[in-house]
């Protein structure tokens, strides 16, 4: 129901409607000047050509530098959940199945689903702060298991994966031989310190998904990569060459500004992130919302019990604010997604409207 | 062979070497400054955020109005071979074959093998203009043919189809309800007139595929869009969500400005390619080459009796020269393919060394 409720959020702001968006994980913040103009040097350059499927050497050789592996183990892609979709249809698509702890990011089990690939969702709940069991996690496994997807932190509950329950997954993993997608799109700008998959691994047996979307604040120039062994990452650029071919280059010059500037951006956007989760938790606190305290941008995933989600979130679109229903991340009808993507007087004027509506 | 001949030439010049690439489809002239400057405007004015997976409505609306369809049955890709991968993505996943007649574009075959459809190859030869034989096409369809895909005008051999064939083509497919998928990429830009499959057919009953790469020398930025009946559309923009979410909105906005001095374009473009056709065949038949006579940019498919064209490729890579061997293109191991897409004095040098090298 995710993106259906963001088509119908465009449509209504499209007849003139105003509509405070809180749906998706799209900053509200631009993208930094500095980053546009270098995408804008790099077009006047001539940076506007085919290019490597694998992505440019210059960029996977920061990436690799960042994370401490080689260049070879980086591939860019347009948009992390480009690298995932690729991953997936490379390991999935003869069947088997993956190992999605809930509440998800509905792209996860959407993408698995449309290769014929089956889902496990393993249930966590915000009653035992969101931990995976993991003794439920190693009896989900069977011989058809090709992965296990982690969110770390996560959308929508913006946990941080306490080390133990880390360790101990990657523990079963490793024993089981069952290759984890580790997605960290938002552990770079988290309030909280996490590991890394790579942390564990520096051959990389695991894969890392990462995007330049939410650190960056560059959702709409689609860009990410993953961080995998050479074997995989050869095979992802197959993919690559005969779907999307290359990132664009002045796109991929972009974000290599982006990462020379990281430090400064990252203690920006953390500071204005965490000051509005603390704004919401207090207002949802009052209305009698439950939710686990925010350990990093962009989310609130409040429950309150008794609640429809869905029918709540559309009552919501009618009155101007949207949202996420608990639904679209598994089987949490009590609960629903907030993001505070949007700027500080829309939000508070939307925490109003959502105290008043329940 | 055809993305390792270019790796293997990105690799060379970044040693330091001088390769003169006649290997890919990628104009050697800049994107217009006007359209680099339309995606400049759009970023600086926040355009830098997610947006609908359809793509931008203004842009679906020229499209539309381009090619005589409604908005509705316009999707827009991050290139036009996205929106082949993800036409064959739906139509193919659970099995079923395609024809396409060769000399094909590698992509059509590797795409729907990499999707484990079959793959069936319909045969035409230079000796006989490179016509399709529509007997041998309808004796191929069998119950499990589910597309057919035609290249208008045909990369390689820059031959644009006549209009008794693709009639005839149409009325098969037709009658044995087979859909149709049309790649006219070069067709805005041919030397001579040609009929596009939405000729036959408004109510989008088969699948053009086009994009903005070749008309205005945009090819680095990713971007081209398909027209189908609105069901596939929808669905390829459920598939868009779950891969590349949307192409950058500003790429949009650029291609938009782009279609807006299209007439100027198109007549620069073709006069530039054109002196270059008749350069290259002259130089081409003093060498004792055949080939047909280009009628569209950017290509030559020249023939030479005996000749190895992979082991030619090679051995030309190593005299700074890239090329495409016959092989990537079918059935065509005395053929090998020049892009006439570098400067004038570039492609001399380049024809020269051809010339020499049999």
């Amino acid at each position: 129901m995710l993106y259906e409720i963001n088509e119908k959020a465009l449509k209504l702001e499209s007849e003139g409607k105003k509509i405070i968006r809180l749906n998706l994980g799209d900053p509200d913040l631009a993208t930094p000047p500095e980053i546009v103009e270098a995408a804008y040097t790099s077009m006047k350059a001539g940076k506007t050509k085919y290019s490597s499927s694998y992505g440019e050497i210059k960029l996977r050789q920061k990436i690799a530098q960042v994370h401490g592996v080689k260049a070879e183990n980086v591939v860019i892609t347009p948009g992390s959940k480009w690298g995932i979709f690729a991953t997936m249809f490379l390991m999935l698509r003869n069947g088997g199945n993956v190992i999605i702890p809930t509440p998800y990011w509905t792209a996860y089990d959407l993408i698995a689903k449309s290769l014929g690939a089956k889902t496990k969702l393993l249930q966590t709940e915000f009653e035992n702060d969101w931990k995976v069991d993991l003794d439920k996690l190693e009896k989900l496994i069977d011989k058809d298991t090709r992965m296990i997807v982690l969110n770390n932190p996560n959308n929508p509950t913006s946990k941080v994966m306490d080390a133990d329950t880390l360790d101990g997954i990657v523990e079963i993993a490793n024993k089981k031989k069952i290759t984890i997608l580790s997605d960290e799109v938002y552990a770079a700008i988290a309030f909280t310190k996490t590991k890394s998959i790579l942390d564990y691994d520096k051959d990389c047996v695991h894969i890392l998904s990462n995007g330049f979307s939410k650190t960056f604040t560059m959702t709409g120039w689609r860009i990410g990569y993953l961080i995998a062994n050479k074997p995989l990452i050869d095979n992802v650029t197959k993919l690559n060459q005969i779907t999307i071919n290359n990132v664009p280059v002045f796109i991929q010059e972009a974000a290599l500004k982006a990462m020379e500037i990281q430090k400064e951006l990252a203690i920006k956007i953390k500071a204005v992130y965490e000051k509005r989760a603390i704004m919401a938790s207090k207002t949802l606190s009052k209305a009698g919302f439950q939710f686990s305290k925010p350990e990093a941008p962009f989310y609130v995933f409040p429950k309150l019990a008794g609640l429809d989600s869905e029918k709540f979130t559309l009552e919501l679109l009618d009155k101007g604010v949207a949202v996420a229903p608990g639904t679209s991340f598994g089987d949490y009808r009590e609960h629903f997604r907030i993001s505070l993507t949007a700027p500080d007087f829309d939000i508070k004027e939307a925490l109003e409207k959502i105290s008043e509506a329940v």
